[in-house]
């Protein structure tokens, strides 16, 4: 990806490098106090809960920075902490950024102006501001850290440890192959998750970074030890997933339930809600009924003829199987 | 330093080391809803305001982690957060942790053990609890990302901009040479902060991270241009820089004055106020007066003699300047 160009002198050093970001970020909403002082300082909405998340981001391991380019590291380090946000139907308010600039070759001061104009660009979208960070330089490979911070609806917030027997299972978008390029783009369902639970007691929500299979039965774990049963051929297989199938031999289907960063939404709703929402979704969500929850453990995936098969849980562990992307 | 010990069996897999955490770190305060989910829930007080910050660490920069071990690195990570907390007066509650655990030498999970060791003891210490975090492996380096949350007292956060002329200055505790290896146990000074902002309103706060006349420095750009007098005589000399400049050529004071990770505080009051504090300094506050905040910008240094030679700001500046304890 090309370089964006930038106006005006180079900062240089890193009290420079803050004072630049710290006149290009708009202090709003419920934020006292933004980049420059020790802390950040936010005053909390009266009544609201405070949902915190943090993801970590490394060059080799996440993206490539040489093909990616810092300005969308900067927006998929921003999407994948909006996407957990979201998985708690919350609303995002503000964001901390800790980050390890690479020196090898010079560039740490570029690389820093480009990853901020990502990071605030994704921000800026979901009305977020960013109030403080920490910028450091290493020979080092690229490391981002964001945290985000973001306010409980009156509904509360929705757990993963809430599903049902009965309840059914949706996910709000097609799933798989998102290594093809997708994965540096994530599109944090925030409004689509602020918008289910305004129309229905959501259950059980999850965001989908590790894979359908891997993340329902992080639901299904933290529900009790409940089980699920997914119609195959209900399932949204992205038309990433067929490209990546026809490369690498695994089924479309395969990669629909297993890879990750997908980044969409999945969530349990008891039967009738699930009738309701599937009639008329709430805008601007899309939805794809896709199984039921069952007290029976574990996931199975039932064919058009009425089978079932065991699904193994295998999405991707960081510390197990190789990265996506890297 | 030696690692210590660990019973049971070794977590294996990101998912397990994410259940052993869990199983060792207690919910409590106004954490209602700790590690496991996608983000953790907060309550917060009413009527308080939020303070946040983050800073990251990486191995060969801000700590050597064959030399220190991980343990070590966790009571770091922690304490120069909770530093930042203290140099706003406020009450540290909650901390997430985002990681990058090296693989090279198959040891990351042992890593992850002592690091979460030492993270949860230094955060036991001053009642916060660690409600959320993000594991991962590279073949880099280790990398810690520290985001702590606090809250402020009836009286509000300290800023580093409120400090005026005439204003007496304080520092914590004697300075210079942590290099030697004070900089990997920093001693938050929660309890100081707290003590002294309650004993009398503080107008300006900072914690010794870049060295006292780099953090001087910032207090008096962020009050509006502002100078300082500093007397000579009365900078506390910590026996570290006695020791590190027999080494190295540079005076015990040029040490106290330019070298960073002190994590002691700097403050401003009133001169009133001042002479109230210095007589009877509040629990557990060891408080020493080094000088006085001037209309004349600048940072000045009076020998005994009364003449002024003016100091430059030569603090710690991360994109300039080799790392210490690298």
């Amino acid at each position: 990806m090309s370089q964006p160009q930038h106006d005006g002198p180079n900062p240089v050093g890193e009290f420079d490098l803050i004072r630049w970001i710290r006149d290009r970020t708009p202090s709003a909403g419920p934020t006292v106090l933004g980049i420059g002082d020790d802390c950040a300082l936010l005053r909390p909405s009266p009544g609201a809960e405070l949902v915190v998340t943090t993801d970590m981001l490394m060059d080799g391991r996440h993206f490539r920075l040489d093909e990616a380019g810092a300005e969308a590291v900067g927006r998929k380090a921003m999407g994948v902490n909006l996407s957990d946000i979201a998985a708690m139907a919350a609303r995002p308010v503000a964001a901390v950024v800790a980050v390890a600039l690479p020196t090898r070759d010079g560039r740490a001061v570029a690389i820093a102006r480009d990853l901020h104009a990502g990071l605030t660009a994704a921000a800026a979208r979901f009305g977020v501001t960013l109030v403080g960070g920490d910028t450091n330089a290493w020979d080092g490979p690229l490391v981002v850290a964001v945290t985000v911070f973001g306010e409980t609806t009156p509904r509360g917030a929705v757990r993963r440890s809430g599903a049902k027997p009965g309840d059914a299972v949706f996910v709000t978008g097609p799933l798989g192959g998102s290594l093809l390029g997708r994965h540096l783009s994530p599109e944090p369902r925030i409004a689509e998750a602020l918008a289910l639970h305004a129309a229905a007691p959501l259950h059980a929500l999850i965001d989908l970074s590790d894979g359908l299979s891997s993340d329902l039965g992080h639901v299904l774990d933290e529900s009790g030890g409940l089980g699920a049963v997914l119609d195959a051929g209900a399932i949204p297989v992205h038309p990433d997933a067929v490209a990546l199938s026809a490369r690498d031999g695994r089924s479309p289907l395969d990669h629909a339930l297993s890879d990750g960063e997908d980044f969409e939404l999945c969530f349990t709703v008891a039967p009738g809600d699930a009738d309701r929402l599937a009639a008329a979704p709430p805008e601007p969500a899309r939805l794809y009924r896709v199984g039921e929850i069952v007290t029976r453990p574990g996931l199975w995936l039932r064919q058009a003829d009425g089978s079932l098969t065991r699904v193994d849980p295998s999405g991707f562990d960081h510390l197990r199987r190789p990265p996506q992307g890297a």
